[in-house]
């Protein structure tokens, strides 16, 4: 029993006309998430219709690198191959960690018990994968090996917690291309499959029926508004709602004078809108990834990262996202990095940043940058005075990157969201993308705030609340590996999901 | 056009057996914002029946100090009377510098533009207001003054934002009865004026018909389920959900790890629950408020709040609950209070605390409890030498609760989660209620995650998503000004409601 009087985004499959198409699964959304969904569902032998909104395929994962985190099970094949073990407690006390009280925990065991097998799927794609690791701190890897930390694994306090193993899985290729190289493997084997796509297609609403069961979807194709029913199930996988300002006002309000958003053009919500209009519950809906890659270079790990009081936050040697979560922490998220010559280089990631102070001695670069008269220079010398023991007692840091700072000059780089613009940014501020969505299960079926499944309603990827649930325990591979591998799920249920009856 | 199937809190209106009761406007909830509804309702010719799941009414403003947060428009009668001023712009100042961009700009302004003559609605209850201002900090004097400063107005950054000015407003009486005083005084108005009142009748549901008007609810009296007709408005007026663990599970998990819940028994978040059944939108939902009241005495503010790397982190003259959310930033939320005998005396609010470290030093306090090596030191260095000025340049803590740390002996403080006992809580952590809920009009019409009003159904109080957003910026009463202020509004506005047809 569809409300569409108060949300437009459902209709009542009653009332439809005619449908002009029909499918027994049919997928909003062509990315990462809904072509993994599609081909699942399909290899369990249902007739699979994909509706992409725009003109091909891809979404947000063909413009990410494709990093995957996986592990487990003794080791993924890659892993394996270049001689690394790795447990899937292991791999579940890290993640565990990562998310805290706010982890969905079925979810990360049933990842991390199916992460190894996932490889091998992906893999079978036709994706290349080189049997070689970087092991060097970076964000990706700009050569071609295929395995690497993606982040937090060696720092504090994730390596007191967990044996660190590198679980980055990148397809195999100089430069940064993987999201590109997947979607096409992806894409290929899911057409040749005989999954049916439609592209420039945008789905409306939701067609649901009295007894809530959702029947199909009207979807606007060559400017004519269609009914399109599906038999089984609709699977949204329409990305998350990073590009919708009026969402992250009423959602995400926190981060909007900081953060710069990161994605395709139509993560504009629309899946976790029908899906709500469907009566499914929305969770997680505040909480965005926020990127803070003050490096690569690796070596300006050295520095320290420090507050407009001049006072340490976080173990440097963190991933970009955990950086991001307490960056944001900070007073009007003001934040510097301060590095001596020797270390120094340009941020990788930023076409800028500003240099707030420089000089011979941490006053002279302290007073530059209008810090508070000694709070800088109070900061640096405890540090060195335990740096000079390979110590960090304040955020262990880890000891390869503790050393005193005492080589002068000095500088002082303001890293504050108004200073940096990220090269893949359109303006100024941390870039960030959505990380809540509709709640689902492990199976992808989507819950109403009751806790009741929403019959024939499924979601993947960013359109759900998925296996990253705060940037502070974020590392790379988490969007993409959730999103196909979470996305594989919902395919294979919906495809064996029960017939409609009627 | 209801779906009971996916979420039981709402039924079809069209299928309800003839109804046992009905009402123009039927208020579910006997609390501070529903008993205001309802005298509002009444006031505006209406029949109207309040449904209230306990023995009697109160609710968690009956629990409370009954602070209401009021000024503006050149003063209260009460601000006036005791010589000062107050202007509705720099209320609005100070309202935006608490939410930033997670306040609601409308919702700010009404309220500030209300408040004067809210008081007035108020007092003219009965509830007594002394003329007398009690200016020292506190959370709610327990002499017989009526106005306070209520928290962070004289604080940084607010006292660079807005000129302070002291909004408290507290019935008269020694010792906190405040909330007490004014819901006897609010029900007697209430029931004297005609407005029916059923106790021990639990809401199960909304009864919603085809069109989506919300046209009453079922509620369970004497053991009976009774279909109860609204012909105007239902307004839900239940409380917020602390009290409900899986909802904060599902919707503020990050809290559960160091938050007690604080509030009544029925905050359970029925009132939520239903209005997301008939189809309401949910902002806020991951925001509590977070006491942290090492104060008063107020001389404990003399002290430094350090983490467990000793760095401070926020200036310890803010309110109650801003320290809350800052200290529940910190690694494990573990917060200390270093403080030199003479400022000492035990928390007031707290059964217990615990000392980690006593000493005729600092270095001595420090190790004792167990701190990085001189980490603690080099904070208090860094602020006596600044404190010698009266100045603190990290922070801003005012000049008057500024000086050097430098008569031994010294104590520091646990007031890490596990470490208090609040008075009214029930276990360790700090205590907690929640500031997320429906989103609605300044009206209390509630809103669809599309924008559209759900046509019959209102809520207020922490029902809804209210005036306070984040414990960052709340200070005492925020929430019972919310409740009792945008509960009047909704019920002129249900009262007024165009009649629902058939």
């Amino acid at each position: 029993m569809p409300q569409p009087a108060i949300n437009p985004w459902v209709r009542r499959f009653e009332e439809a006309d005619t449908p002009h198409l029909s499918a027994e699964v049919v997928i909003c959304g062509y990315g990462g998430a809904g072509a993994c969904a599609a081909l699942e569902a399909r290899r369990a032998g249902a007739d699979v219709l994909v509706l992409e909104r725009a003109a091909g395929g891809g979404g947000s994962t063909a413009m990410s690198s494709c990093e995957m985190y996986l592990g487990g099970s003794g080791g993924t094949r890659l892993q394996r191959d270049i001689g690394l073990a790795d447990s899937t407690e292991n791999m579940i006390a890290y993640l565990q960690e990562c998310f805290g009280s706010q982890g969905d925990e079925e979810r990360i065991r049933r990842y991390a018990e199916g992460a190894a097998e996932h490889f091998d799927w992906v893999e079978a794609l036709g994706v290349p994968y080189k049997r070689a690791a970087f092991l060097e701190r970076t964000v990706v890897p700009l050569s071609d090996e295929s395995l690497l930390f993606t982040g937090n694994e060696r720092a504090y306090p994730f390596n007191r917690i967990a044996e660190p193993v590198p679980r980055g899985h990148v397809p195999s290729k100089e430069g940064d291309e993987g999201g590109r190289m997947f979607m096409q493997a992806l894409m290929a084997t899911v057409e040749a499959e005989g999954v049916r796509i439609q592209a420039n297609a945008r789905v409306l609403a939701l067609l649901q029926d009295d007894t809530g069961r959702v029947r199909g979807v009207v979807a606007k194709i060559d400017g004519t508004e269609c009914n399109i029913l599906a038999s089984r199930a609709v699977i949204l996988s329409a990305g998350g709602f990073i590009m919708n300002r009026a969402m992250l006002e009423r959602y995400a309000p926190e981060v909007l004078p900081y953060g710069e958003p990161y994605g395709n053009q139509w993560d504009m919500g629309d899946g976790i809108q029908m899906g709500m209009a469907a009566g499914g519950n929305i969770i997680n809906m505040n909480e965005c990834f926020l990127s803070f890659a003050f490096y690569p270079p690796a070596k300006l790990t050295y520095g320290l990262l420090v507050n407009s009081g001049g006072q340490r936050f976080i173990n440097e040697d963190a991933y970009l996202a955990r950086l991001g979560h307490h960056a944001a922490q900070q007073r009007k998220q003001e934040v510097y990095l301060l590095v001596q010559n020797e270390d120094y280089e340009p941020t990788m990631y930023m076409e800028s940043r500003r240099m707030a102070g420089t000089g011979d001695s941490i006053a002279e670069v302290e007073g530059e940058a209008g810090l508070p008269a000694g709070a800088l220079q109070a900061t640096v010398a405890y540090y060195n005075k335990h740096a000079e023991h390979n110590e960090d007692p304040l955020f262990h840091k880890a000891a390869e990157w503790v050393k005193p700072l005492d080589k002068p000059p000095y500088a002082l780089i303001s890293y504050s969201p108004q200073d940096v613009q990220y090269q893949l940014g359109d303006g100024p501020g941390y870039l960030m993308f959505t990380l809540g969505g509709l709640q689902v299960q492990t199976t992808g079926e989507v819950l109403s705030p009751a806790g009741r499944v929403i019959p024939g309603l499924f979601a993947a990827g960013r359109t759900a609340a998925g296996l990253p649930r705060t940037s502070a325990g974020y590392a790379s591979g988490m969007s993409v590996g959730d999103a196909s591998f979470f996305g594989r799920l919902a395919g294979c249920a919906a495809a064996g999901h029960v017939k409609a009856e009627g």
